[in-house]
């Protein structure tokens, strides 16, 4: 099976971004507030989005399945305040529910989170529940920099983020480390604060006892881990200095993808990092939606840059597509475990 | 020639960061106000602490040449103000040229401008032009975020910096773009403030027309380009879909050193970035100052890494180590040729 780890619904009926508009227009004004239920998209515009979109692309590229959550970029934590992000969460959310129900042979869901700048992250827990109990949702992603680009935040290994650890670890869904939009004009979005992002995160989880006090809490870190892997023997040298003891322990919790745009840069990742670790991602019709005048290919096809990659075994592709994800994500195991399950009872 | 762009006095005598201490805590205070002679440190202090450091290591590791600056984490412009930052600059370009004087085969110098945050870079243009006329260094370090690791200055694109720019040009010096330390609880200072320095100033680049305004400014963006190389697909997409133009004809005005803490790391650099644009580096004594147990060598001895490197040619090393540099730095190139003149009339 082909799992892609990293997929938003970027291709999002358009009335979703006029919703959120007006949410913003309109919220110190009582009179004209929005309520979830004035956003009004029917299945079809869904199945069109979707059919025309990232399932299209999915099954061009040989792809069975994506962890889908809503569009990053649009998360925008720093717009508004606490209230405005939780009801735009739960209507992100739901739409991801409602994607997952139409098509739940190939996406299964992964939330966002109503976090705000400098409002404790325990605020997200309600919501957070409700999509691993209610909604089936597998994991979450998690802005390590809620102000977009200001980092006001406490880093991540503060105990700040304890209570929403705890609750992931009590859900067992693992979080994907990603930023939102940048608002500070020094960071393009996708091009600096979602790569600066990535690196960030991993130092300071590397600088910290983080999972000593959770040794089942899990990190997936985007974009090939933004510059961590390029940066291997400096962060091995940094652990040894800073912390006296080796970086490898690291990685019992954390995990990169494979959203790296060029081949040689996803080789150097499954040569550099351990297979174990290594989850496909390709973040689809997202940063870079254009194709490669050199090969006339998707530059985000990472699916046809592991296949180049010679060197990988049988073994270490089905980690990489399948096996890593299936055990960083126990809730999508259980989902494809239910499914062959029917499938065998219906033979 | 084995020319190293990028080493920072960071053996200086302990003398110095003592006087900045006191510097800064007498800031508001003019009764006790330091002067620069108030700083004293001998020849021989100079000595010692070059001999016993970068001098050592340069010899061992096979080195003949280093540009050098002051120290880039002290440069700390966010601490003091505009005027206390002018004062440190000299007193730190003027130990630098010392150092220059005393062991000049060795060190050519590289000076630190007196930036502080908010202040417009136009105030540098002072030092930098007593730096490059007076005491005869070949380039400087630009901080693109004086405030340490909160960014409230203009992107480097921005004409904000557009002054300091035109004198650059006009003596033909370049900068390596180098933030300082980091006061910013988010972002390690050499785990993660320095390397998203680096890709937060090539993204910059990749965005505006700064080097249509300025066809000869150059700038070095150093510890192997931050995420750049790595992310190699990503920028080139981001050109194509960001700026309807490829990225290649940036590289007539970036370079990146080799500041990459690994052999597969470096090796990826010389396989994804054109050699020309490639300068031997090692910011030695730096962010990383132990030795990786797996080989018992040094992490920051870079020069071993590209030593291993069987693709590179007779003629590729020479660039990387000696040509591109002197190209990318033509005052060095001016220092080297003169003395190759003298030695020639001393036959």
């Amino acid at each position: 099976m082909i799992i892609d780890c990293h997929g938003h619904f970027t291709t999002a009926p358009k009335t979703l971004h006029a919703w959120r508009k007006k949410q913003l227009d309109g919220m110190h004004d009582p009179a004209i507030a929005l309520k979830k239920t004035d956003l009004v998209i029917s299945d079809d515009e869904i199945r069109a989005a979707i059919e025309d979109g990232q399932l299209k692309l999915q099954k061009a590229r040989g792809g069975d399945l994506t962890l889908f959550s809503p569009i990053a970029g649009q998360m925008a934590h720093h717009l508004g305040n606490e209230r405005t992000s939780l009801l735009w969460a739960e209507v992100c959310n739901d739409l991801i529910h409602r994607v997952c129900n139409l098509f739940p042979e190939n996406f299964v869901g992964v939330c966002q989170l109503p976090q705000a700048p400098c409002v404790p992250p325990a605020s997200c827990i309600p919501e957070l529940r409700r999509c691993v109990e209610q909604l089936g949702f597998v994991g979450c992603n998690l802005n390590p920099d809620p102000s977009g680009g200001y980092w006001q935040d406490p880093p991540l290994t503060d105990r700040y983020w304890y209570p929403l650890y705890e609750e992931m670890v009590r859900l067992d869904v693992p979080a994907m480390v990603h930023v939102s939009s940048s608002c500070n004009p020094c960071f393009h979005g996708t091009g600096a604060h979602y790569i600066n992002g990535d690196t960030t995160a991993f130092m300071q989880f590397l600088l910290a006892d983080l999972f000593t006090d959770f040794p089942t809490l899990r990190f997936v870190i985007p974009h090939g881990g933004g510059a961590v892997p390029y940066h291997w023997g400096r962060y091995r040298g940094l652990s040894l200095e800073q912390r006296q003891r080796p970086l490898e322990p690291l990685l019992n919790n954390i995990f990169f993808d494979t959203c790296v745009y060029h081949e040689p840069g996803v080789r150097f990742l499954t040569q550099v990092i351990p297979i174990d670790n290594i989850l496909f991602g390709s973040e689809m019709i997202g940063a870079v939606r254009g194709r490669d005048p050199n090969t006339g290919e998707y530059f985000d096809d990472t699916k046809r840059y592991l296949d180049a990659c010679a060197h990988l075994s049988a073994e270490e592709r089905h980690k990489i597509f399948e096996a890593n994800v299936r055990r960083v994500y126990p809730g999508l195991d259980a989902v494809l475990k239910k499914r062959s399950v029917v499938a065998a009872a219906s033979l």
